[in-house]
């Protein structure tokens, strides 16, 4: 897909609602890279307007007597998929979700591999955001900087080295099936690329010193090889340099200098 | 299914291995309940013998070079499918596996609402854990005790009401569609309900204080009167009471006096 097919696309008649928390990428991200890749359109309702906000806390705070038709939520990115009752909350079920309707996913048993490593991803990003949130989320990370301290060490020297690992498996295994692939599961994309995509981008914006490390060391090649790939085609340049793409900020992937280097 | 029947069960056939961690229930436990509430004989072979671990070792270990057949695993809880190739990996992975493969979930759009509410639960089985290690899975708790008694004090005053808060909806939103049902999401027990309950458990047994103070408030009646009601079902009883449900021990959910109330 061109840029202008890409900025054409945002244009047309939305199929699904996210709701998510405005002015970051967050959570919500991994939804808008899925829905991207399948080139699908769709309402970001609490960044394309400022009273879209209240639609989501209207339906993180109501209960069963106040929306007896619709499941509670917990907490955003929530997906309305439009003209259907579907309300769908927690972010490995709305990529699920996609994953079965909008060909994002095989249908025979690697339907299982790619939810496997989406949320493997996805464990690997709730713990960047534990980095800099160690004790609570009710505190600032101002509160909890000398935890943050603890817990960045750990995180760059031994969890950051066993996920990128792991992730650089998973590509040469697809790649020893399918040498002519550049995806994580077939042939052909699915959401766990545009997951672990999005992880490896927000780490490598959190601790940036950490990965021109390890780039450097090229013990992960096969994995930023094709984390490289992926960044060059078409539909991602296209969302990269869109608006839609929001710039990181006090969400998941936090950078702070003092997080990225032994102290 | 009665107790005796129970107890037959487990010596039929295995369709499925289980590999996890041996000695604790830790979250290999959710995948447990599942087989046990679809009434499907498995393998739990690191519990099952001294030499099991070796087993699980192996596949964690490996590469795409030792292992081109099989996808890279990074943790377990791993469930191999006997007599196919499928070797699963990631607690919400298989629990999605064994619903649509044992009849533990709805084939319409309430699936997403099994893993949905499945996947919450698991988050605060997570939050449980990291009460006791919000630095550093690699240290011990004893090395950083201050940090879990300030986590812990956020956990039980914000984090257990907001879960059981919500658990407490999803009981009264089925009960309101389907009034005489004890299950979460229908009228037929799904691995919701086998999830929650184990979380619900282990944050029982991690803090009692804090759950029985809860209990007496009354405000998440709904939520303990589905969790009571599960309890009693026979083959929940009889799992309960087997060699197969191991006790607490040093996994997710762990009881640390000084973490249960306000020091």
């Amino acid at each position: 897909m061109t840029d202008t097919q890409s900025t054409k696309r945002a244009k047309l008649e939305p199929k699904y609602e996210l709701l998510y928390w405005p002015g970051m990428p967050g959570r919500g991200e991994y939804v808008r890279l899925a829905l991207e890749a399948a080139g699908v359109p769709y309402k970001d309702t609490t960044n394309e307007s400022k009273e879209g906000i209240s639609s989501l806390l209207g339906i993180i705070g109501r209960d069963s007597v106040t929306a007896p038709d619709e499941p509670p939520v917990l907490a955003p990115p929530i997906l309305r998929v439009l003209d259907s009752p579907l309300l769908i909350s927690q972010t490995p079920n709305i990529l699920l979700y996609l994953g079965d309707h909008e060909n994002l996913a095989p249908t025979d048993g690697d339907k299982y591999l790619v939810h496997q490593y989406a949320l493997t991803a996805l464990d690997l990003g709730s713990e960047a955001h534990n980095v800099h949130h160690p004790i609570g989320i009710s505190l600032f990370y101002e509160d909890q900087k000398p935890e943050s301290l603890r817990f960045a060490k750990e995180f760059r020297g031994l969890r950051i080295p066993k996920f990128f690992g792991y992730f650089d498996k998973i590509v040469k295994y697809n790649r020893s099936k399918y040498p002519e692939s550049n995806y994580l599961v077939g042939e052909k994309i699915s959401y766990a690329d545009t997951t672990v995509w999005q992880v490896v981008d927000g780490v490598s914006h959190a601790f940036p010193k950490k990965i021109e490390e390890l780039r450097k060391e090229k013990e992960f090649e096969a994995l930023f090889g094709w984390f490289d790939g992926l960044k060059g085609e078409e539909w991602l340049k296209g969302y990269l340099e869109s608006k839609r793409r929001l710039p990181y900020a006090l969400g998941i992937f936090r950078h702070y200098e003092e997080l990225d280097v032994d102290q």
